[in-house]
């Protein structure tokens, strides 16, 4: 069996099954991480946590400095900005296939967020990078991407609108103006990730250049926004259950006649829907293997709790209980069965890119979310309340998930596409049916037989 | 059809199937109930979040003032303590069957807790309030029954401990010693309800008298603790998916050497567990119909939201989506159901008090909160984020539900408990079945035939 | 606790819920039927079906003597067509209201079909005469209802059909056509229940009299055919899983210039929708009041298995093992949950006939179906392979089940109907919600916050 | 994308990612299979089930004479004995892996058992050969295995015994003595497939040799019995909801003073147990690619179901109803799911031998046959009636699967085996967090925090 030491906080027989598609480099980088992640990640989490403030004077104003501490190993390590493909970004990418970086996100996962921060792959970061190093000028870069991909600064992309129906992103109503040679925008957006935080520098808006564009993809633009613009107003952190999620947030942000020059355009006029397009397909991958990731922790919490002698309920240690070695067996297959859906589907972007694996990333969209939230379901169950408190991350994991279930579209939308995509093979079906019917009936006379209705 | 208030807000068909189970006086009394949660409390709940300050130095000291305006017109109302039942404590009980009550339970339950702090039947206090008047003394009652019963102060019920696996109660550790004509206690509590709220006077602390009695169930003995004597130390309020309920708060609390007079026991020595048997069946049944009162409230907001007509997505209303009308059937199916078991317990309780419906509470206890919890999922599901946020109830209520799940013994306990006892009919199926097989022996003789082996 | 015969095999607290919606007379009836079905009908189940030959020469020709013994017994007990209704056919009917009928539909279930036969209450025989007894003319009752009532004959009702949709029964292409005082009918029909039946003596046959007639719902009519007239062919019994059916059968049934008298019409040209209507909402309540007691059952047989001492394995009772206690809870609280939406169902029709309970109606319909075959499949699984086999009743029982979640309208239709119908709350909702959001303002008003957007 | 017929019939995704590990014959050999299958084998199937008689004087005589032309075209073109692998039979095995096999046991389950007949690669004939070719002595191997591959007979494996709990295998009965040169046998087994069979050769039969050995795993022996013995009575097929399965038949069969040569005992006295084990794993894999096949043909017929434009009802498509497009994107999901899981699993098995795949067998096996299940339901119920009947392939399709849930042991047995196996991963979890609390505790130091307790 493998020696790797990712086996051991994955599943020894899945590395197995992929470990030949695996270069010398990307699994020296990920025995790297593996140990990065278990030794100086998890120890480092609820430091993180004891450093953000209660008082909400200071609580958005400070950023914990273990994470800085947990960025310097990170850099020194090589372990720094894995999610820019090399395929795509020859310049500044890194050179990791999309199931190489899978299998890297599922393990930085098992942290939550965390891993991810320190290594600067965090979200939205991740796709705002993604956005200036593909469709940034020189200088829009200089300014901004030097500094993001040196984890010098955050940034957010602001879409979601409050008071309109956004998961229909032609509904978007925030007005984005030509004026002069400048832009001027209007709008009121909320769940703007990252807005709330004290190295956020600066935002992507998206909005309406061109209402009323017959094509209702031609109408929206994108606009780089530095973050102390006058008129950008940070109003409210949204909370999630209880949570607030500082000092990152999710922020509502209203747009003020917000004035930048009109070199701050991304792409082109009326190319904002090009460009999210490009942000989806990898991105929901990275967010499904870390949603594994941290599936497969909170097993590990929960089988250490069950077996631990000192939770004994009248006699029996609390895994000889009811129904919880079922719990545990069926939570390793669901985490399993959907760790390879997420590898083959990655695996699939490399040999089809993004556009040639729609339907295997739909289906990981919709599948893993939900899986994962019935494994940390258990999980916190088998802890009683403890499970749902400040005490284990259980219910903070539970609670990211659970976001997971609509961000970048719902699962029923998710369903729905794939469902259609799955019956346009009726034509297809029909062929080979009609081909087996024609020989059935020559059958049927061979054997002098008369044939059904 | 029935021309009931309540069957607006429950359903009218199972109100026509209990309706003549009700006595004028109490069909009066839930009639000015549901007004009053409709027109009073429901409009009340987010003055009560706004009056809650979200400073740490003053999020515990504070007392929302529209409670005690919400109180003083529910007294003034006559809805008041209709949890404690004149059956068992004729003296100061109000005369209400428990499904009487068990209806009253869930149009309060519609509001969370809110509606039932305004009518002085929020827990634990209603759980304290029947211990003090079941087993308190003349003087016990009159130094804190009163008061209690008046909506003057709160209370806490100290069972759970740290460090300890406490839903087999004869694991509690907390030590009850007698010393002179006192009682000195030690221990390590945590998830004391109510503990950080400044109106609570008193709690009710369980702990270990005796414990070398070979009995199990005579080690434990219940003490009344004012709040404020020296040695109670509140450290810090536990929260549950990020909401730390303040400023009632589930509070870890730590005994150091709490003194007080021997005529603070309950009851009398080593008669703890005894004492919270008393506390469990009705309650249940309380609390599973608050939750079905919040589911229904859930899937009201749901529906609201889905026919929504600005909450349009390509040129369709949310419902016409995908299978968003399945859930809206599956979630009143489930709904109707579980009510419906639920007050046939509460009949049961009528019929043959507590003791003879334990399997009818028992398949109650399990089957409720995950049932709500789903239909709460699927109204979160139809507001996107906005489902999780601060905007709407949804995400609290699911908290709250989550709890339920563990609170009073875990699911998979009463699920045990249940399954054994609905085995237990074996000897009695059994018995039918040999008769039958005698029948059947006759009767293919009769019919001369060869029986089977 | 009561101590009627009837909570034995169903629930005793179910029976203390309900018991006081029973006359006398429906009292004593029930009484009867439970002794009659344990002690008669469930031991005479394996002689009928050993009385059914095996040869296919002779199989459709034997009507087992056992059942026309019990039939004997059962008329002789009073125990004879209770389904027909004195409030809807008071010159024939018997004096039970549906939830009196109910209850008594469940006990029948226990044996599947056997109990019904007995009693004169099997389908398609029920809607059969109901459809006579309501719209028949004397001369059409007098020729069949007699003999139907008497239990000499049994009937078909022909409407599904081969090659079309049916489940939009205005896809029906049957014509029916008048030719001088004639009518003739032309049709291809299948899952004719009973048509296999050497006792079968009529079929109502629904075809479109009208086809071009404006109005979809008026263009079908009923006709009465005899089973032994020209051109009526019955070409083969369609299976079930792997079951005839026989001697009864669902059977593909082609009608080829069948001709009768248009004195053979019922209720009138273009009335046949009206008249399927009539059949419908009672008729589903039976339904799923007998798959209850199917369940019940399963459950029963099921317990015997798990506590049998023969069937230790490793040393334990099956139900020691996994996850099987957790199996009969379910079960049981969900036998009893769906008894319950189903008996308030039923008085709801006593209360506001079959059109005001489309709801309870409807949400029974897609319920219990379901609840059932869940049940049953544990309990096959219990059973290991003899669970699926013909030595328990189970495999057929589950046969059954999976049928109503198609029969009379697929389950997803109902849902979708249920969805629908629960959605039309709204407006009522949203004027609720208008008004407490004005107290709302006048609340934050009064306490001097400002209110939310 | 891949070009290989197998992705137009499995999944062109899953197949680009197993790929690589198929050699250049084995690519080759599966072509030719799909070519089989889909040309030959699946217009057959109708043909074959005409081909088998009802009458049951005749129905358990006949062979279908299709099933023999199928057989000479698989045997010429190399389709023939796949799976017995060279690894494990270096002289008569068949150069595939598992992997390998794996996939075209997928491809021939589309067919139920009638492509793996058509290949000599249906059960129970493929354990038996395993069982001659690793344990017969050459004089056993002339005798038997030399006709099983050639396809001339079949054979039975006999070890499930009536009135006996055989889940667990030590309680079985049967006696096998010797007496002088020979072995006496009697016993009452049951559910023994291929028994009824007329080309049934040779039963293998287990049983106790030695009762009292204290070592519960070495009581056994096995002994192979001519079917034409004296004393082998073929007692009666059981059915599988309602099917015979004939000519194989699952029978019961009696065992009465059957007396055989002592060189007919298989690999030594008590050397049953280690016999069977050797049947199990790769089997079991077997068995579930061919259930996912099977799963895959219920969707694509399901598909082609739900697109037929005849079958509009209210004017749309049936897919464009409620849930089924759901329907389609859930099945579609999981069966990608869980081929993934029995590949990854097959390729386990190819690099630590069964002995090392256990965990990922077991999973496989609980998980593959109730998800097939569902997708089966689901197309059944897109058919109505017909998809229970004779019509469509599914029922038959659903019996099939059902009897997988407690074949070669009940799920529940599998579950809590992998659940333990899960659990012993606690000791190295333990460590891991040792590790990390200890750096923690450093951290939080020179954080110059207090750590929590």
């Amino acid at each position: 069996m493998s020696a790797h030491p990712v086996a051991a906080v994955t599943s020894p027989s899945t590395w197995a099954f992929i470990e030949d598609k695996f270069r010398p480099h990307a699994k020296e980088m990920l025995a790297k991480l593996v140990d990065f992640v278990q030794n100086e990640v998890v120890p480092a989490e609820r430091v993180y946590l004891a450093q953000i403030p209660s008082d909400p004077a200071t609580r958005w104003q400070t950023i914990p400095p273990i994470l800085e501490e947990l960025k310097a190993k990170a850099r020194k390590l090589g372990l720094w900005n894995m999610f820019l493909s090399k395929t795509h970004y020859p310049d500044v990418g890194v050179d990791l296939t999309n199931l190489e970086y899978a299998v890297m996100a599922e393990v930085m996962g098992r942290t939550g967020a965390l891993a991810s921060m320190a290594t600067n792959c965090a979200a939205p970061d991740t796709g705002n990078m993604e956005v200036f190093a593909r469709y940034g000028t020189p200088t829009q870069k200089k300014a901004w991407l030097v500094d993001l991909m040196a984890g010098k600064t955050r940034s957010s992309f602001a879409m979601t609108e409050r008071f309109v129906a956004s998961s229909d992103a032609t509904n978007i109503k925030t007005s984005i103006r030509k004026e002069g040679n400048d832009i001027v925008i209007n709008g009121h957006k909320w769940w703007i990730s990252g807005a709330g935080d004290p190295r956020c520098a600066v935002h992507l808006v998206m909005g309406k250049s061109d209402p009323n564009n017959p094509d209702r993809y031609q109408q929206q633009s994108i606009v780089i926004v530095p973050a102390n613009t006058p008129g950008v107003k940070v109003i409210r952190p949204m909370t999630v259950f209880g949570y607030d999620d500082a000092p990152e947030g999710h922020c509502e942000v209203i747009y003020e006649n917000v004035r930048v020059p009109e070199s701050n355009l991304i792409a082109g006029w009326g190319r904002g829907f090009e460009v999210i397009q490009g942000r989806l397909g990898p991105g929901r991958i990275h967010h499904c293997m870390r949603s594994i990731g941290l599936a497969q922790r909170a097993l590990d919490i929960m089988i250490e709790r069950i077996t631990d002698p000192t939770r004994k309920t009248f006699g029996k240690h609390l895994y000889e209980h009811g129904t919880i070695v079922q719990n545990v067996a069926l939570s390793r297959a669901e985490i399993e069965s959907a760790r390879l859906l997420v590898l083959s589907a990655a695996h699939q972007i490399d040999k089809a890119r993004a556009k040639g694996a729609m339907k295997e990333i739909g289906i990981a969209k919709f599948v893993v979310p939900s899986m994962a939230l019935g494994v940390v379901d258990r999980a916190m169950q088998s802890f009683g309340a403890e499970g749902l408190s400040q005490d284990t991350p259980l219910a903070y994991f539970y609670s990211g998930l659970r976001q997971l279930r609509y961000a970048d579209g719902p699962d029923e939308v998710h369903i729905q596409q794939i469902g259609r995509k799955e019956i346009g093979r009726a034509p297809e079906l029909k062929k080979l049916s009609e081909a087996a019917a024609q020989k059935e009936k020559q059958l049927f006379a061979e054997a002098g037989l008369k044939a059904r209705l």
